[in-house]
């Protein structure tokens, strides 16, 4: 038993605390994003998304273009994205009137199409002639990847294949260029490379994997490619520069890459790519290197909250423990990253540090990207804001002090739509011998191989996991959270003494069995490695999977005189109805006094205090106020 | 009695700390200097600044311009400085060999000036037609400000007119333009202010007192000029954004500013010309002014060791209490500046906190900027420095871990020169009634209304100061330091109570008088505000002026999980011989337990250890390590 495959979205059926998010994408950022993509939503950054596909169309009958090209050079993406996230989300709410809706917009994107495959609306309108010129930084690749994915989700969830056959028809002219006809080069940005793979894995079409390998394969290989390519072409999208091969990750070949580096949202999806390869081929070379490239991240180059990217300067990896709260770049879409390669590492092995660091990301880094009521979205989560400093200092004017609607480069919020929408993929997994259970989402699961069970929790407000299962005779993994400091395991009402191994704990299962799993469910204090030194000496309140910050609404507009005291517990105090019922902590702090100088030499006094604390997730949804997550 | 001036640097002949500081600059810093200017200095960046005058002279004779002109379009600057510290130097320890020197080079710059008094290699060599074009980005008024600085020190020190002549002439060109001709603008670096007003003082020439005048009332009135410039030029330096009027502080008028703002040297040098306009003509709205940019400094934006400039983006200031210690720009040549700006703010009003800064900046960032052997400088001046990620995370490129011996743009190390040589015009003034000792330099004091005295100290090691006045008959005004937290003085041998009034003590002093004070001599703690976030619960420690650090070589190369016990007193430990005998304290600390995850649930355990700390202007000079200032 050595692979296990993630559930298609339909197998699972959410309840409670996904439910409730999911319902939000399908009620509130489903609609709302459809409306900015139409142009329809006032202060709202104009998107032009679908005008674009219509425009496109226009051009290839030889039409007048109307009001031409408008946004980004990867705009599609958004569409793309959206479809994406609406697939998953008719597949668990079905909704005709959403579904006839996207249907007539793949209408648009297949006339947008040209003969040969080739589908991109920036070029398709603007310049034909330009088409695979500027591949550093054209995104045309980035496009088709984030489109085929769209196909695939909507193919399985609605069984329907116009949008399949597109992308497919998309992946064999990229096919005959650049594998059959041997273009040179890769995508300034990785995503093709995943997204070909997934189109495989559904249609079984070879050709969609070797194209897939060819790209990582060459990724790197011949250094100066890019600098060849800027030097053939007379124009520019922004003027990247073609010798920063870290930027995307082309310093070297993808097998003997060691580091996380350059662009974050750039390397976890070419890993991801990576992770799933070296399982379908059942390549050890990659499979190290994706390891390496794990470690790497996870060791030395990870935020408590699962977010990556130190810096704003190329939104990327910096080096080892340089972790900074207040000008992290930490983008949402780079969690959403790192949860795809955690569940890519995790397919191929079982290993519960995977599913430990999907779910840190997802709970924390991810959620906090969108608001408690889905209407705005952060693409930078800082672990600290100080109103006065953040989004005005020079070096903090990429850190918003207040979720903004939507971004000219809106690449976050329909990413965090889409993954809600799909979350049971990375939750649940199953093989032939068994079901596995990575992360707690409460809701009804039907496997493929037989197994059929619900999961009832309040996860992860309540750390109680009850499973009943309607069909059993396989085994069932679950996972033991690494911070479950402890745990408890009942099988049919009798306790049951197991251990977890790598992480998880395994049960035969058979009709009509009820599991009970009890994780540790008190807060607990973090701690860091001496190594980062913007940490030093600081502790992090968690509780479950939760990071807790101290925002300054609660504790008298001032978290930066606090200090934690990890001497004495901290406590669950109680659900606050403005942030969505969320479970809010009781944590014993020291107060130092304040003062009116810059320095002083008098030891300032401290009072004992009781702060309290709200999931990090939950952050900035009353205003600005100072946050802190490091205290 | 309001005003005191600040002496002639003649009149004070060193002894000790800075004595030895003197002699190094001397010995070393001004030959080394003078040899990188000529370009004999291997591995050092090429200067080339004594071949732009010599090419220059050419270019006026109608000579072939040979290599013509090299370095930064105010390399001129270079040799202005390094006048100024020998004419300084010449006057503390005469050296004939190294006046001839000097004379020669000033001849050179003679025969740079064209007929109308113009001076400027860059545009002499490169381009007359250029000329006032760009007062942007061109430094040509920076340049005749540095030069004019020169020339009057060179004055004072030698007798010798010829570089004063030239420069009276510069200044007359520069009045004749922007004064009588009403050409428009001002410098993108603020520097002919203070210059031309120096010059005023020295000569009494009217024209300079109404130049400078001019310069500063015109600063930001019309906002859109150097908009209106770079439209009507068609060329550039480095194409700086005429837009960012706060950068060199031009965004209101200069009496309606009331923050710090933008490149820190810029905005002290305009500060210190502001101040001392408001002196000399009484300028009361100016003088407020002044006050309120004070205040923003040293009660929002300075660091503790006197440093100012948050931000390499700009190498600015950015946002009140934004202080972080491992991204700091912390400009040697800011830290200057602020002492020229406390000077001048003294000059006019009697008040110890004036001094305190100019102590913090000169014994802390100010002497980190030179290597103790005098061979290398810092520009920036971190506080703290992790090999790892200092200088290789592009956050902290800027943040050198180890002294370059010299930089392309070389404004630092001349800087440092002309500011040690010239000490004694900071730490002494006087007036008709009475002599000022802001600073403690041990030494002979000949006054100019009669008054004579030697000071006797082991400053800053040691807080004992003996005054031995051999000419009295006047008033002794001695500074007591806001640091001291308690003070002894005595006269003649008896103990004397006196209050500090405003931070000084006052003495009627007369012939054979013998005086003693004895300023706090223990180490102590320094706390921050807690509105500064980068300092929560941190503390730095100091005794006397000196603010000590803690490195990685003395301290098992390990500082980073360092915490301060400020329950228990530091103490004085011995004198390090490889840090040319500067006393090291020993603090209590916590050594917190490493481990090697990322993070941790365990709380790590803690040993008490016992750091040594190190002067923080000596530190780095035994090779690359760690080093903190605030645990």
């Amino acid at each position: 038993m050595k692979f296990q495959n993630s559930i298609d979205v339909t197998q699972y059926k959410s309840k409670g605390f996904i439910s409730a998010y999911q319902k939000l994408i399908k009620e509130t950022v489903i609609p709302f994003q459809y409306d900015v993509m139409c142009d329809n939503v006032e202060g709202a950054d104009k998107s032009h998304v679908i005008k674009n596909f219509v425009n496109a169309g226009k051009a290839l009958r030889g039409e007048n273009t109307d009001d031409g090209f408008f946004g980004m050079v990867f705009q599609d993406s958004d569409a793309a994205k959206w479809l994406e996230a609406v697939a998953y989300s008719l597949a668990v709410i079905p909704d005709e009137k959403l579904e006839k809706t996207a249907d007539e917009l793949i209408e648009l994107i297949a006339q947008a199409q040209d003969e040969d495959g080739y589908l991109n609306s920036f070029f398709t309108i603007k310049d034909r002639e330009k088409r695979w010129t500027n591949l550093l930084e054209g995104h045309e690749l980035y496009c088709s990847g984030h489109m085929i994915e769209a196909a695939c989700a909507y193919y399985e969830a609605t069984g329907k294949r116009k949008l399949l056959d597109v992308m497919l028809k998309n992946a064999k002219h990229i096919y005959n260029l650049f594998v059959k006809e041997k273009k040179e080069g890769y995508g300034g940005h990785p995503e093709i490379e995943l997204a070909l793979l997934r189109l495989y894995k559904l249609t079984g079409e070879k050709f969609c994997l070797e194209t897939a390998k060819h790209f990582i394969d060459v990724r790197g290989v011949d250094r100066d490619f890019f600098k060849k390519e800027c030097e053939k072409r007379k124009w520019k999208v922004w003027g990247m520069s073609p010798g920063d091969l870290h930027y995307n990750q082309s310093h070297a070949p993808v097998r003997e890459q060691t580091d996380a580096v350059g662009h974050s949202v750039r390397a976890v999806y070419l890993y991801t790519a990576m992770a799933d390869l070296a399982a379908i081929v059942e390549d050890e070379e990659l499979s190290e290197a994706c390891l390496r490239l794990w470690k790497s991240i996870t060791e030395k180059r990870l935020y408590i909250t699962g977010a990556i990217g130190s810096t704003v300067h190329g939104e990327a990896f910096t080096v080892d423990y340089d972790l900074p709260g207040d000008t992290a770049y930490a983008e949402t879409c780079a969690s959403i990253g790192l949860m795809m390669f955690a569940s890519k590492m995790l397919e191929s092995k079982l290993e519960g540090e995977y599913a430990d660091i999907m779910e840190k990301a997802f709970y924390n880094c991810v959620l906090a990207g969108i608001a408690l009521d889905g209407k705005s979205f952060f693409y930078v989560n800082p672990l600290e804001c100080i109103p006065g400093v953040s989004a005005v200092a020079c070096t903090h004017s990429h850190v918003k002090t207040q979720r903004p609607k939507w971004y000219p480069c809106a690449c976050c919020p329909p990413n965090v739509a889409r993954l809600i929408s799909s979350f049971g993929k990375y939750v649940y997994g199953e093989n032939s011998e068994a079901v596995f259970c990575h992360l707690y989402a409460a809701g009804e699961v039907s496997f493929k191989n037989g197994v059929d069970f619900s999961l009832e929790s309040q996860y992860p407000y309540d750390m109680n996991l009850k499973f009943n299962i309607k069909k059993g005779g396989k085994k069932l993994y679950i996972r033991i959270p690494s911070w479950s400091k402890s745990f408890g395991t009942e099988k049919n009402g009798k306790e049951v003494s197991l251990k977890a191994e790598k992480g998880y704990v395994c049960f035969d299962i058979c009709d009509g069995d009820e599991i009970v799993i009890r994780l540790y469910d008190e807060p607990y204090f973090v701690y860091s490695n001496n190594a980062v030194s913007a940490l030093s000496n600081k502790k992090a309140l968690m509780r479950g999977p939760l990071v807790y910050c101290f925002e300054g609404n609660d504790n008298e507009n001032d978290v930066l005189s606090l200090r934690l005291n990890d001497g004495k517990k901290a406590t669950v105090s109680e659900k606050n109805k403005n942030l969505s019922g969320a479970v809010t902590l009781k944590a014993h702090c020291f107060r130092r006094e304040s003062f009116s100088s810059l320095y002083s030499l008098e030891k300032p006094d401290e009072k004992e205090y009781v702060a309290t604390a709200i999931p990090y997730y939950t952050w900035c949804n009353r205003g600005e106020n100072q946050m802190r997550v490091w205290l």
